[in-house]
Formats: C-alpha cells, structure tokens, sequence
C-alpha cells in the first residue's frame, strides 16, 4: 500500500511535494491542509481533496505522514509539536538558532504519541548539514567553510521591499569566486562575511522615490546589507518580471584538513548544490525523509528526528540488497 | 574508558589508521597485528605492542574494534567473515561486484556472534556510494555520474609494471574537463569511459627496452586501457622517485535531475574529493565507522551493515544536543 501523504499549506513548498511526489510510485499525496476556504483553493493535482486546517487532528487515521510547509518564524514552532500529536510529521524548520528548542518541544509531543517527527529537513539545514557532519567525523583536524549561492535569499529580498519608495525587490547572494578559490587550495584562509559572498540587489522603485536615498538606506542596512559589499541596480517592473521570477539556489560546504603523522597531506571535501527551484528542491528531500518517518514509526523508533539520526537507506525506496548491488 | 581499536595488517592503509588515530581523544590504538614476526616491524607509535596474526583470538576481550587492513583480493574475503566472531569489524571491501556475496557472508557471523561488521568502507565504496545514494532518494528523476581523479590507480599502475621490459610505472586516471562541465551543465550527457576519463603512465624502462612496444602494449592492454585515450611517458627512476612518490586521488559524484509539473527545473548535486593521500583518507573514513560500530554493539544492533545502514550521528564523537547545536 502507498505511503498516504498529507500537505499542511499551499505555498511554493507545499506546491513543490505536490509536483515532486509524483515522482515517488511508493507514495499518494491524499489530501491538502490549509488555514484559508478549500472552496478558494485550486490545486494542480486532480482529485486531491483539500480541507480546512481544523480538520487536521480528526483525519489522524487518514494519513501516514504529514509535510508541514510552513514559515519558521511563527508557523512551524505551533504546528510541528501540535500536528506530531496525531501523524509522523516533517519540516523544514531554518531558525538555526532556535532549532534546540524546537527539537525539544517537538521531541515531547511526537514521543507521547508514538510517532516520529523530522525537523529542520531541506538543504540547509539538510544536506549541507549532513556534508558538514560527515566531513567533519573523517577530517577531525580541519575546518569548514559554507558558501551559500548563487541564489535568491528571501529574507533578504523581503528587507529590500520594506525600505520606503520600494515596489518590488529581489536580493542574489553572490559566493565571492576568489574565496572560493582559496578555500579549495587548502590554504585555510580566515574569511569574513564580506570576503564571502556579495549581495546583489534588484530594485523596481515607486514613481518619483529618490534612487540615492533607497541605495544608501538598502547598503547601510545592519545584519542584512552593512556588512557585505552590496550591488543596486534600479530595473522597471517587466524586466523584474521577465528575468527575476525564477527561485533559484545553492551553494557550497567545503572542510580541509590535514592527515599524516607530521600533517603532511592536505585533503578537500566539498558538496555543492545549483538548483533551479529551492522550493521544490526543498520539497524532494522533505518527502525522502517523509518515507524514512514512516519506516521509523514501523520500527518503533518514535520521537523527533534530524538528518543526522535517520541511516540513509530508510530514504530510498530501494532494498538493502538492490542499494548494495547497485549504489554501494 | 577510550574505545580500545586494533589493526590487522601493516600496510600504507594501516599505518594510515595509524597516524589518523591519535586525532580522536576517545579512541586509543591497542595493538598491530601482522602475519610477519613481529619483532620485525617497527611501528611509528612509541608503546603499541605487535601481535602475531594468530594471537587475534585469544585476544578477543580486549578490543572493541578490529579495523581489517587487507586486500580485497584474497585477504578480505576470508578475514573479515573470520574475525567477526570475535570482534566488532571495519574493512574497506572494494571489489564491486562481489559486495552482495562478501555481505552474506560476514553477517553470517558476526549475527552469530553479537557483533557488527561495517564492510565496504572508504571513500568508493564509502562516502561516494552514500552521496549517490542520498542524491538518487532526493532527485528521483535524473541521472549519475562518477568521475575519479586526479589520481593514482593501483590496479592500472600494477597492469603497467606487468608488461615485460617496464622496470617502475605509475598509472593517474584523470577525468576530461568537458566531459565534467557537459555533466554540471545538467545537459544529461551520454557519456563513454573514453569521453569520462584519461589515463597518463609514467614508466621507468629496462635498459635496451623497445619502447615503442612497450608503449603499444600498455595502450592496447584490454579492459585496463583499450577503451581509453593513453598517455605514456617514459622517465627515468631518479624523476619517478622525486616526482611520483605520493598517493593522491579523489573525484566526483554528480547527479543531475529535474523538478516541477513539467520537469522545468534542473538541479546539480555535486560531492567531490580531492585527497594528498588515499589511505590516509581511507584511513580516516575507517576511523568514523569504527566509532560507530562500537555504538551500534553498545544498542544491541548486530550483523553486517555498510555506510547505508548508519546514522551519520554516529560517526561523531559529539553528542546529539551539540551536533542540532553546532552542525544542523
């Protein structure tokens, strides 16, 4: 029998499962959650019921996981710990900082209830957080380096569009080629925030708004602009509509280090992602994770996940003996 | 009490293990085992004793893990199914295609006898097998690539120093830069082992040697070059000293795919390596999965398993509330 999946939202995420779930034969995307009137909502999957929110804890028998797609700020760090009360769930919480604590609260709901949560999944934290795990288990005498880009940064993009005379804005953050560069050599360079990425700016300005005014107010910018070397270019609305439209992402987690008995040998490990679509990039690990969680609560494993304790077979729809045979 | 690690074998692998040993505080190196005398053997660490091989089960009490230090060829196949009933065991199994064989047997007994074997280890198989695994569960329409390179193949290097008059050779497999740039490009590229990679020899030859038949046979040797374009330099043994005394390698897995309702998407995973030492590395990645073979003892999960079956969290000596905290 399928997996029976469920989405909690419909915005870019959730519409990035709802695309990429089709490419998973072991899995059935059975119904979509949202806070807003299911009459007002098309979805692009024909025959997916979509239902209020409020429905959520009577379905608990309905569904074997839930992909929770909403925002870090406020949504998820209700929503996670609420919803693991009735299914196993996922998402893709990013406050960095705050992912202790949401860990903990979400750990207690999901270990009463037997179930099994994954949070913080995605790219980053996600894959880039596996990589920095994994090279830092093999080269313990090293250090880590993660560049993020070419790609769109929506904080960012948001800060520029709350700057006054702004209509429309999006924010590129830029790895610097030379960092890179000397990252990859070995060299252990010490970097600052500025040495590593730039941060470019589209802008499409209000009639009339002083351009001067709005580049300074976007470069002087504390903790988003002030510390990087930042770019405006001031476009009209169909070039920003024509040639900015796309959420594209990426980057890269370097370690270096050292090995030999006189640490002669320098080594480089490096993972890199380009990817057109963050969402639904986002969204294709969220629902490999989503066949691990599942095969968690089988096992009896319950309680609150990260990438770093699910073994990476329990993603695949492979067997042992195929993955053995075929990828090892 | 530090996690008490043996090693079977003397070679560039083990003394690898060796020197990378000493940057993991919670483990200490308890004993060399060697199927010379060992009041033959020298180590490079002050105060660790040398066992004869056949001492390894008498003194199954007084080590946590073996890592098994032998070739694929012959020595892994019979040591790794043997010492499993004494021991948690590593081994570095490379040959492919007798993988599914080699994991019958060794978790034949190490279930047997309540212990965990973690074959196949390294970085291919290892860490490269894990990244082609992570990359096909997330992107699951796209496509793999494998180049290795810049580096030393000991297989081809042992094929050259075959050829009747060839004194020294040394064999680097190095993959085509356009071929790897058609790849990133998510061009999904068709690809022949001549397109992916490049084989260069240097050969030290037997004074009077005819070199052109030296050099034709090498080009024209089957399955180890004839599929290839061959480079062959011949060097004389002072400059093969100077110039290619090291072991490096490394290379690249990428997998490439596409998302959205009409795959409109393209996304490169690319994960590589670039290694002063091969068995210095392996040697590391051997370290990390011994780790976590005594953790999967202490838990009670027994039998064969591979870098698939291992939560990643294991390999770290941190904590888990330390690695949310400092690497998710």
């Amino acid at each position: 029998m399928a997996i029976r999946i469920g989405i909690i939202g419909y915005g870019n995420l959730a519409k990035g499962v709802e695309s990429e779930i089709r490419k998973n034969p072991d899995m059935e995307l059975c119904g979509i959650f949202t806070r807003r009137d299911p009459a007002t909502v098309t979805t692009k999957t024909p025959g997916v019921p979509v239902y209020n929110a409020e429905k959520i804890p009577e379905m608990k028998d309905d569904f074997d996981c839930m992909i929770i797609c909403g925002g870090s700020a406020t949504d998820l760090p209700k929503m996670t710990k609420e919803y693991a009360k009735y299914f196993n769930v996922i998402d893709s919480f990013d406050t960095h900082a705050n992912i202790p604590e949401h860990f903990a609260a979400v750990n207690e709901s999901a270990t009463a209830a037997n179930k099994v949560a994954v949070i913080s999944c995605g790219w980053d934290p996600g894959m880039f957080s596996l990589n920095r795990l994994y090279a830092n288990a093999i080269l313990t005498d090293g250090e880590d380096y993660t560049f993020w880009g070419k790609g769109v940064s929506q904080g960012h993009s948001d800060a520029i569009r709350r700057v006054p005379g702004v209509k429309n804005g999006k924010q590129y953050t830029i790895p610097i080629k030379e960092a890179l560069d000397a990252v990859r050599s070995g060299s252990a360079p010490e970097l600052t925030a500025r040495d590593k990425h730039l941060r470019e700016c589209f802008v499409v300005a209000e009639e009339g708004a002083d351009l001067a005014r709005i580049e300074k107010e976007i470069c002087e910018m504390p903790n988003y602009f002030a510390d990087y070397n930042t770019i405006v270019h001031f476009i009209d609305e169909e070039t920003f509509a024509k040639e900015h439209s796309k959420i594209n992402h990426g980057g890269f987690v370097i370690r270096t280090g050292r090995t030999g008995f006189d640490n002669e040998n320098k080594h480089v490990i490096e993972y890199s992602l380009k990817l057109d679509s963050n969402p639904e990039f986002t969204a294709s690990v969220l629902i490999a994770y989503a066949r691990a969680a599942v095969r968690l609560e089988q096992k009896g494993d319950f309680g609150c996940k990260t990438v770093f304790d699910i073994a990476p077979a329990l993603l695949s729809p492979l067997s042992g003996d195929e993955l053995r045979a075929h990828l090892l």
